[in-house]
């Protein structure tokens, strides 16, 4: 098959790769039927934080038809349409089984998705198979469950977000967007988005969001604090990941408030006393999606949500290097890559 | 009056100073009934962050009676026994009704408690005053919910203690050995006390620790792992404020564990990818001993608990000196000053 390499800094390549097969007898392989760049895969695009060395395939967000399952596989069957997380868990280890599946005893973190085959490992654990064979219209949305979606709703169950919140959405990347329909979800009462890019607040403001507060650092601070009644926000949803972003969330949220970051940190360090009297909590890591997946699948399903939304550029999956670059260059949102 | 007065590094004196007197028409002023010396002090005493430039009064934990209020306090009346929390507090700010007392919109850190009368601001919202006038053995114990107990008893409800939760204390001090009494009383099945002292060690079994370790940094996180069937625990409560504390307290926790942190952190900085990865809850500040009062002044009376007992040296207030003196080099765990 034909599948996604990053070789360097901006260097993607479509190019001819082996067929996945089954590895283990725990693995199912998968004919996928979309698949889509990840904000966090711009980190090793832009040559900042490889995960693997390259040349390394890439691609973490996924769903489609199940091909084939190893011997060992029970529950999941050849011909059912499944979502899986971008961290592959056995959703039976202790740590599975306090809701944090992307820390699983047992997890992988998947990487070769950008491709119209994947072997997902630990199929049983991972992959949650649709009620029904979805509408091909439906599969946008339900492809953002694996990872984009999932992510903004660990941002805001992580922050606390509860009816009649306030709370604060720092970052408008598709992630940050999400985050604004999951706290609209949650029953939040007043969502204020940062964000600065006109077609990216006309979005946040579909989703949910109340308030746009184009302001950032100190500024931005302000702002919040003045649509807050000078004290901060209840929950605060940093969905960026850098030392900016972070000192943003933490200085927007109350004394007792909840921030939650669910973008690797790159470059951040936080001082503890600030951190201290700042008062809040602080909650983030890998989303645990694998949680999230079967009420997120319902929703789109429903059609209670629309988190399809974020793709405003749709390509082959040939064209994977130009969806790179368009995200890269901020030209799009996020990039569906089509099969 | 004779007073404590800290003129700098290893240097406190008992000298005299102007009576305290209602300054604001919200004042109460106490005849103390007894005070005490804080860890926290130990930092200024050995010269290391100075909350006010030397020479400077000393002292924040105190209970006693009621000699005279201000015009406008209305429920705080002379004669009234008092407990009252570290941070002054109008106890009816949205902070405040957050239960987040110790940020309130009008907090202020009491700073001269180690002297026989003591001006107490906002006295309405400070100032709890017991059921009862209490007898005379139970009140080191009612001094102990004025910081060290409800700073303990935050690190238990921060960290999310609960009925069958494992919890873990770094931190052998009079938090520390507080925040074991307080996850105890909140139903942690198991508590690993990371200590030592064998003084210290008896103590924090007595107030309800099920294992104590006494290997730090990687051998006691390897430890704390090997009580956890490999996973970390639960819930850990952070006493201490040091890098290597905060560290050892991060990594003992299991991904989506809780983690309090309640002493002023000294020099910390936290890698923000490495708190991510830790997939852990994270918090802390100064604790808002005023939403507990009410409750921790009932157990006391109720001789339900004795947290009185991390008194382990009683001196005059007059040899106050000493008395950090023993605690700096950790001849005492926490020292009484009697009136």
């Amino acid at each position: 098959m034909k599948a996604t390499i990053l070789y360097g800094a901006r260097d993607v390549r479509f190019e001819e790769r082996p067929d996945p097969k089954i590895e283990k007898p725990t693995d199912a392989i998968l004919r996928l039927s979309a698949t889509c760049i990840c904000g966090s895969d711009l980190w090793p695009f832009r040559g900042i934080g490889f995960f693997a060395e390259p040349p390394t395939p890439m691609g973490h967000e996924y769903c489609g038809i199940v091909e084939e399952v190893g011997k060992e596989v029970q529950n999941i069957k050849p011909g059912q349409f499944v979502v899986g997380s971008f961290a592959a868990s056995d959703n039976t280890c202790v740590i599975c089984h306090h809701g944090y599946q992307s820390s699983c005893l047992q997890r992988e973190f998947m990487t070769t998705a950008q491709a119209p085959v994947l072997r997902v490992p630990l199929a049983d654990g991972t992959l949650v198979p649709t009620r029904e064979f979805p509408p091909k219209e439906l599969v946008p949305s339900l492809l953002t469950t694996s990872d984009v979606l999932g992510t903004g709703w660990f941002a805001a169950d992580g922050a606390n977000v509860k009816p009649g919140s306030t709370a604060v959405v720092v970052g408008d990347g598709a992630v940050g967007l999400l985050a604004v329909l999951s706290a609209k979800q949650m029953g939040a009462e007043r969502i204020m988005a940062m964000s600065r890019h006109e077609s990216r607040q006309k979005l946040a403001r579909e989703f949910g969001a109340t308030d746009i507060v184009a302001e950032r650092g100190d500024e931005g601070v302000e702002r919040i604090k003045e649509l807050t009644n000078g004290i901060g926000a209840d929950s605060v949803l940093e969905c960026v990941g850098t030392q900016e972003s972070m000192m943003q969330a933490i200085r927007s949220a109350r004394p007792g408030g909840f921030v939650s970051y669910v973008g690797v940190p790159h470059s951040v360090t936080l001082d503890g006393a600030g951190l201290f009297f700042a008062h809040v909590h602080l909650h983030g890591g890998p989303a645990p999606v694998r949680r999230y997946l079967p009420k997120l699948i319902e929703l789109v399903l429903d059609e209670k949500i629309n988190p399809g939304k974020v793709f405003d550029l749709t390509l082959p999956l040939s064209e994977v290097a130009e969806g790179y670059l368009a995200m890269d260059e901020r030209r799009a949102i996020k990039t569906l890559l089509q099969l």
